[in-house]
């Protein structure tokens, strides 16, 4: 039995030998969404200071959140937030949420058939469930995130693609949501330009936003009529946004012309993260 | 005793159960160098299809790799080489070195004190030994590291400031050790213009580098003559070593006007693996 013991404690301490060379990145959490009625993953990584000192820190809610976007927008803040970049902007928890169904979270509209000049796009089996998203992100997951680490009110939210159809939508109709939204791409050309619409019908027409935003626009031109459209649309909402923004507040949108729609992300986390979390 | 042995057993899944909600970024290794006398550490990540499937891959060396600048790096290789931004780079390998004494082993030249149009910009107590370094990382971490992973010969340096000067080094002196060289605003004001003095002596005029570069440079305008004239000496070296490259390797170099010395790791990062690893 001694034997046995040993070797058994031999084993806790090369596993635990083992583990001490194993870099965390971060955790994998989960939870139960009584709003959206299924289990919902999400990832968590924490600045290199927390727990070090008493500091409270913003919090990234990255859309279309799975592990490699999680750990690359990590990796770029873990720059920019060392001296790796000169320190420029603030310390962060990112917090990145997987999709279970992104047509139905991140659309505010039921849409079938998505058509664009006569053309289908795409179709869908679920659409439309943006505000209930929405709910589960502000009910449900802040307040745990908020319970659970230290937090400073900050709430950034990172949605690009559909995620920056969602984040306008949540703008017009739930801005308190999040302090800051950093949306990249967005798609405007939703549901007959969706966004433009709905701000319109909103009559969001001298009412204030205090909130800071910052849009990062790519090049589509390769897509036609669809991306110079696109294009328009999204630009057309975010001047539109722009006049709801509180003056105490910022707002910032940047267009880049070497960047198409699978690849600005990047471009517009870093400098999105760089007027939304200046250090300076 | 049974209940002891249960309650370990229990706390052994338990560690175990944690241990699985922890996302691992990657390991800290460590190994004795017999070139430098001294035990070095390093950082690896691994790319997403590292053991999934039978690719081979190449592999970043870092320098000045601390464990903020290996996680931003490695951020934005998963970013570039996964679906995130458009899997515009080949997955890669990320080995990161920290320093144990930067400006012994990245500087070429012995100084004491560097002196720049009489003005001392700074004072050592080692300094020279880029050559042993060099040799640490071909005869000791290479090998090890080629052992240990599944690599396909690619070695992309990773250098800036002075690891840019030590890039530049051995270019001149011991090409061979790398594949290619991704080199960041390199310190050419090193030892009044060390690297363009090195690469006349060493008589490289015709002679062929089989090796990939990229050189990033930044706009350092603000540090006066100091930052005009490492930016000039670092282009002049840059067009220098264009030259020498065979024509069948890819030569780039670019001139980041918004960014400085301290921020442009991240520019040059992205835009040079989008260049040496470019998957399309």
């Amino acid at each position: 039995m001694n034997r046995f013991l040993l070797t058994l404690l031999l084993c806790v301490f090369s596993i635990s030998a083992m583990a001490s060379d194993k870099v965390s990145f971060g955790v994998r959490d989960s939870m139960y969404s009584n709003i959206l009625k299924e289990k919902r993953q999400f990832y968590v990584s924490l600045p290199p200071s927390y727990g070090v000192t008493e500091a409270k820190y913003p919090v990234l809610f990255v859309l279309d959140g799975d592990i490699h976007r999680w750990k690359a927008i990590s990796g770029v803040l873990e720059g920019l937030s060392t001296d790796t970049l000169g320190n420029q902007v603030a310390e962060a928890i990112v917090v990145a949420v997987p999709n279970t169904d992104r047509s139905r979270d991140l659309t505010p509209s039921v849409l079938k058939k998505w058509v664009f000049e006569g053309r289908v796009l795409d179709t869908f089996s679920a659409t439309g469930k943006a505000s209930q998203f929405a709910r589960f992100l502000q009910e449900e997951l802040i307040p745990k995130v908020e319970v659970k680490y230290t937090t400073n009110g900050r709430k950034i939210l990172v949605g690009e693609s559909l995620g920056g159809l969602f984040g306008g939508y949540v703008l017009i109709h739930q801005p308190s949501v999040f302090t800051d939204y950093l949306l990249i791409d967005p798609t405007a050309l939703w549901d007959n330009n969706y966004l433009n619409r709905a701000h319109l019908s909103a009559n969001l027409k001298g009412k204030t936003r205090r909130v800071n935003v910052y849009f990062a626009f790519a090049n589509n031109t390769k897509l036609g009529k669809i991306g110079t459209t696109n294009l328009k649309w999204g630009q057309d909402f975010a001047s539109r946004i722009q006049l709801n923004i509180d003056k105490n507040y910022k707002f910032k949108q940047q267009y880049f012309e070497r960047e198409s729609h699978g690849t600005v992300a990047l471009m517009g986390w870093y400098h999105g993260l760089r007027y939304l979390l200046a250090n300076h």
